[in-house]
């Protein structure tokens, strides 16, 4: 802060509705200066001034980014990563196992906490910040690793089988000679790094909750902020943390959302980030620890694209929405990437709207806050399948595949949930979509199929099944186990030419009717074929099929096609699935969320994600829209102004 | 191989009339799991079971891959290039030169060659694999190559000044302060540093064969299996390895050729890696060591490639024609680069394909095996030229230039020959392609020259005799020595902008008449010109010449065209050089190669490279087409179907 | 050079007029072939040859290209970068700090102008060449970094506060402690060392030109060769060195200006070279030590080019026109930097150009060396605001927003000069133009504010004032302390998608009327709007305003928009400061240059940049044309020929 204004800034929260702040985190240099000597003096300060504002704090532990002292003293804390060691300056630079950053940074922890913990503005930690392995693999995480390969695989004729080591001389033949795994051309002793990197994450954050669940009072709660993967956006699946698994050491789920802005703003990632975060925790409600305010210049938000974006995070079952930053920073990395304020700390149009954003939550929290969201949908992701698919891309990517799938269900206002492998309870979903399940154990292959065998609707796509979990390409036909419950089966497989869905069965038009990518060349063996390929060579072959097993149906799409197509797919099996209603007949830019709140109540929300006005018949039992406060009739037509939201809640 | 069904795979390559296998390269951490300790039984194993099927084997020498204890004992196995250090893992990654590789490599040569020489499945011997220097440039050969130039230029005087190496005060005054060549900008000590680098293949090479000779049998051959460049496919001429010293000590050349496929299968990687391969020992006939059988998935041939691709080989004059490989792996770099077989080993469509040309070779092999050929036309490749150019490309690509006049000969059915600066028979020629010739000593171009004068024709193209073999560019007019056979001379040059062929002299259309990255700006001392720039300044030169000097005629091209322009002027020289016949009416996609079989018959093979059915006028004498074993008459019409190929025997 | 031919080159220069030629600068491993060890006999020949023949001669000192033995015995002596450290080879790799590059280096320069001080033929020195600091940036150099920063930050609060290095933990605590700024993410302290580095250059070059001031007589000069920043060519304001302080330690500015040519020349290079290089010393005449002969191969000039831009140096101000260089080399890094000769040595079209530009010098010379220029227009540039924008570009770029402004200037006739911060002289100038000032001290804003109070015409663009002195963002509204002069005031900025500029109001048309890549929302608070958006969200805000401050006018320009709108921009300054008069009525491509000769009398150049002849009306005082030795009435025709040039000496 360049100037002392902590009061003027704290009227300034309080006029805008702010109720929660988060400091301390990636402090370390201010508030341990040297090595043992501590000054909390700042935060003491920022602690006390709000909570004599009423307003709460989480507080974050600093251990994201190193101070020099630390680095001068013990070189090894920055990280070695494939591209060397790294430099000092940047955030999230360190070596997460390394024993002297462990150890300072549990002092630093235990200092400040044993310092604040009874502060009564305290409402809860966040345990470091968006952390990651940071692709740390010098020498000693090497040896780390060689020690949780000797413990998962006792022999290493079992390992060199298992992933095919004899195939360039890589074979092992002492744990000796384990060879560092940064030039590995094997996908999967390449794909067990990722995963033992991911589960560095998981201890790391376990490790720090636990020191901290030593100071913190019962009615505080833990949390990390983690993060989606990043387009220069928050896009899709982090591959590199496994969420789940990293979840279960905290209270309640946090995560970061930055999306697109201006005419790019849709709200898919709102939504996506949502439904990911409260999936973490089996449906809990979910705190937004970072959104933009201003952000990126590019960002800077249209007028009512605030509030709309405020009450998204709501209707997705946040239970907080905080922005990065209250005001824009002066120097370093950030200074564009800016706050509620500019930096000239005036009061500004985006400011202004924040104010009505708090006035409105202030109203009508008890009504919209805690929502709870029961869907019938899900999407089933997997770690390890997206990080073996970046070794066998041929120009697919795992995430963009499943925003494919994810956008069409938000498009037409399907909700969704996400599962991974570890989640028990796939059958309490009516329609599972399972996009490129490239690396997965037979168990879960045959979970699969014994989820359509008892009456679920499957939707699986190409290149699913295709590999174990070592990433060993099975030596079946294709795919695999759920050759099964789909009814098909593939030797072959190319990247298409000039291919098309035969007689455009999806009624998408030329452009969208293309096959790209890749395509697998279907043999039905008990399924119906839905589309098949147009092609001089490869003609005879089915596309897409379906197939009756059991109780249930699954759908197979062997072929990368457009999102027109998917979204035809999608409807096609939402509706299959007998979970076509009224909100589908709604489609993008109208998007509608709905839930239960704390007063039992159905509530519906309805956003107009366009620049332009638009109107709608409400479909569902009368009620209230909240922030007009106006009763609201079934059928009776709802305007939405541009970017607008309304919110009814039903008698 | 992931389970055990070695008889099964044997049963199926019987089937598809498979008679040689290649196995071992790349096993050394199989066969030396621990130095010194040897277990060659899977070779043994293989070796029986081939044999008791009547299936010969081929034994390359397992050291183009190191295993994890020899780079644990001896680091300095793994190549330090200009990147850096390499890291274990890839193939291909150790420094060919190092004592310790050495050593090892001999040993476990010496160890397998004891063990299996007397097993009667052996055929031949393959040492290493696509061997290269791999860029190596650590101290180590650094040392070596200050050797090589003491021997090279006793004197650093006369070094400094053929090299320049005054300029920006490279000079060298003490051999003991000879700089790395890492850092160089001194493109004639670069080039000599990568024509050291290809000495030193040709030294490991000769190395090995050695070793293999002193167990392998009289009748037993010893190959090496060369590439060309790569551009994600074989496209030209390899910069890498000097291929006509490096064969030498090889008793028969091996090559492997990997091609686009599907719609842009067109047989010229087919038919150029052949006629490199085929001249590299004289045009003795060669080994197709590998060749793709679905390989990538945009590979994956349509029905009929398979078997075009396979009697192309044949007709270009290969003994043999492998697929890499048997089936496809389940793990590692080459998951996705498929064989005969799928992962799931069943019979598939390419599978099956293969077995028809199986029945097809064991039925016509004796009338089709051991082609002669023999050419009237060849190119003159250099690598100093090649490797030269590299530093000056001005845009320009000694690959791209070669390729557009091969191509023209390829499209037009005039078979042809390689020559490099040791062919010592350039007059059995009638015409002489010589592209880009950019460093070349002046005896050679003076070999050019009288070329020209006893009757040859040459077509030499911009930027040849520009420098001489030091990379030195020469103080003379240009295009140096040339300008006597060439009759012209040029001072400037220049990068086209705007500037065509002046009156479209080839008829080739607007597009294709454009002068692009490259233009001299001729006068004719004593050639007619046969095209002229248009351009406000640079219209007054010329842009191709003719020149007839003693009883011969050289054709200069000053300037880069489109392709289409080079075909006109290649057909232009063919006709001159009176080699155009019935065989040049023909044009892609309707390709003709022939030759003279064992029994002294001359063939002719006709492919159809297109998806469409096509027709021609058989214009030789009678004979029968051995596929269907149908008589053929002069001026018959044969039929060929899409991807189609007959095969006509003369009485 | 390949073989001895001194004697013929003279007589090669003699004929072309040349009267100066430059030698010796990277010679050093010539000239001490080892340690201690000296030969100027190379140098004495030379020296003496053109003393015979009556050509003058700069010495250049030989520092710049290190000799093989200095870096074997010290390799520090090669540069550690950010990427490493340098390898030998290239010229300019080296330390220009290191301590045994430096004793070497003055021994080097003391044996050799002890043995040539005396010789007639010197005319100046050379002190190095296009000296750099070459992202000098290892352990040493941060040693000395921290000095320098101890220096100016007495205390690290200070500092800590003034780079907010609080954020992301990169607080130092401890001189001690501080890092290597390589990794460093705070653009605060990686544009200080930017400004150390180029304070490098700066006391490099006096260190070197005090050597040389020990010997030289006085009648000789020292220079240095500066150059432009480079794209490829010379193209904008120099970021690594600070050329107006750098400048100080010379006698003369020297500068070498490459330029695009054939149909893309059109002068501005040669233009904005000269102006910056004229205004480095106050408006002396400067020497052009290097410009384009042949230059690439796509810069051979047309006929009629190399005299153009021959006069075309004159009338900026040149001295002198060196080119780069007599004849073209056969080896390294420059063999297609083609020079007056070919590598043949022979005469050939550009020789014989030069040879008439010669003739035309030696005959005009009295009437056009040592041109006076009083320029009323001004660009103000800084090097810190140009190495602060680079960290948050967004999208823009310094150099090519300067351009867009002094290409404005130039093809509209309007003569400029260049000033900096350093500039203490501002009010004789009638139009300031200031492009993306980011980071400037209040008291630069200040003097800007105070130079429109009496009576200066301003135009600044958007970013200017935003930042302070230390790259740290102002905390008060934008532009910061400018708003005084310009009237306006903004917090939000974005970056423009669809939007135009309201009506067209500089009537460019749709293409040219775009709002790209980067807009402040700007709010007057005194001045007029004279453009404002066209958008939906941002309509009510200014684009363009105009204020009456004090005496003067200020326009502000909020936002990046086409070259075609900045010219009209311009034209309307120029006009509003009653400078647009007859010359102004000429556009590019017909040119015109002024300035009053030695014999006090006024000379205009006319200048046809394009292949069309071209005519104007001559609108001055009666005179005579020199290069025809025609008198020239007022409002006579000229005729140009196609890249054409005529000079009218006012009676």
């Amino acid at each position: 802060m360049p100037y002392d204004r902590l009061d003027k800034d704290i009227q300034m929260m309080k006029a805008a509705g702010i109720n929660v702040v988060r400091i301390a985190e990636s402090t370390w240099s201010t508030v341990e200066p040297q090595e043992g000597v501590f000054d909390f003096s700042h935060i003491d300060r920022v602690l006390n001034a709000m909570h004599k504002a009423g307003i709460s704090v989480i507080i974050g532990t600093p251990t994201y980014a190193v101070p020099t002292w630390l680095v001068r003293k013990y070189p090894a804390v920055l990280a070695t990563t494939p591209q060397g060691q790294n430099h000092y300056g940047a955030r999230q630079n360190m070596d997460i196992t390394n024993p002297d950053y462990r150890r300072h940074a549990e002092q630093v922890i235990r200092a400040m906490l044993g310092h604040i913990k009874n502060h009564p503005a305290i409402v809860g930690y966040q345990v470091d910040n968006e952390t990651k392995p940071y692709n740390t693999a010098g020498p000693a995480v090497q040896k780390q690793f060689v020690q949780y390969m000797q413990q998962k695989f006792l022999s290493l004729d079992v390992l060199n089988k298992a992933y095919g080591l004899d195939y360039w001389s890589n074979r092992i033949n002492s744990w000796e000679d384990f060879p560092s795994t940064v030039g590995t051309i094997n996908a999967s002793l390449g794909s067990e790094f990722a995963k033992f990197q991911r589960q560095l994450v998981t201890d790391f954050l376990a490790w720090q909750a636990a020191i901290v669940r030593e100071y913190k009072k019962p009615e505080q709660f833990i949390t990390q902020n983690f993060d989606l993967d990043w387009r220069g956006h928050s896009y899709g699946i982090q591959s590199e943390v496994d969420h789940f698994a990293a979840a279960k050491a905290l209270d309640i789920a946090g995560i970061d959302i930055y999306h697109p802005s201006q005419d790019q703003l849709t709200g898919t990632e709102i939504s996506l980030g949502g439904d990911v975060t409260r999936s973490m925790k089996g449906g809990q409600n979910y705190l937004v620890l970072e959104t933009e305010a201003q952000g990126f210049p590019q960002w800077v938000p249209y007028p009512g694209q605030l509030r709309l974006q405020a009450f998204s995070h709501l209707a997705s079952g946040a239970s907080l929405v905080e922005y990065w930053h209250w005001h824009s920073i002066h120097n370093s990395a950030e200074t564009y990437w800016k706050g509620l304020l500019s930096h000239d700390f005036e009061p500004n149009p985006v400011y202004n709207e924040a104010k009505t954003i708090g006035q409105d939550f202030n109203r009508l929290s008890p009504r919209l806050v805690n929502l709870q969201k029961t869907n019938k949908v899900a999407i089933l992701f997997s770690n390890e399948a997206l990080t073996a698919e970046k070794w066998f891309a041929n120009g697919l990517s795992y995430n963009e595949v499943l925003r494919s799938f994810y956008d069409a269900l938000y498009r037409q206002n399907v909700g969704c949930d996400f599962v991974d492998p570890s989640s028990s309870d796939l059958d309490k979903y009516s329609l599972l979509i399972v996009p490129m399940l490239y690396a997965a154990p037979n168990s879960l292959l045959e979970r699969l199929n014994q989820y359509v065998q008892k009456g679920g609707h499957l939707v699986c796509t190409y290149r699913s099944g295709f590999s174990d979990e070592n990433v060993k390409v099975r030596t079946t036909p294709q795919p695999g186990m759920l050759s099964a419950a789909c009814g098909v089966s593939y030797s072959l497989f190319t990247a298409p030419d000039k291919v098309t869905l035969k007689g455009d069965p999806y009624q998408v038009g030329p452009a969208n009717n293309q096959v790209t990518t890749w395509m697998e060349l279907l043999t039905p063996t008990t399924a119906k074929v839905l589309a098949s390929y147009d092609h001089p060579a490869w003609g005879k072959y089915a596309a897409v099929t379906e197939n009756t097993y059991g109780k249930g149906l699954a759908t197979y799409i062997g072929c990368h096609t457009s999102n027109a197509v998917v979204e035809k797919i999608v409807a096609d099996a939402v509706k299959k699935a007998n979970l076509w209603g009224a909100d589908q007949e709604l489609q993008f830019p109208l998007i509608t969320k709905v839930g239960v709140n704390q007063r039992k109540k159905v509530v519906h929300y309805y956003f107009n994600y366009s620049a332009a006005p638009s109107a709608l018949r409400y479909p569902h039992g009368a009620g209230k829209e909240l922030l007009s406060n106006l009763a609201v009739a079934k059928n009776q037509q709802l305007q939405l102004a541009p970017w607008g939201v309304q919110i009814v809640e039903e008698q």
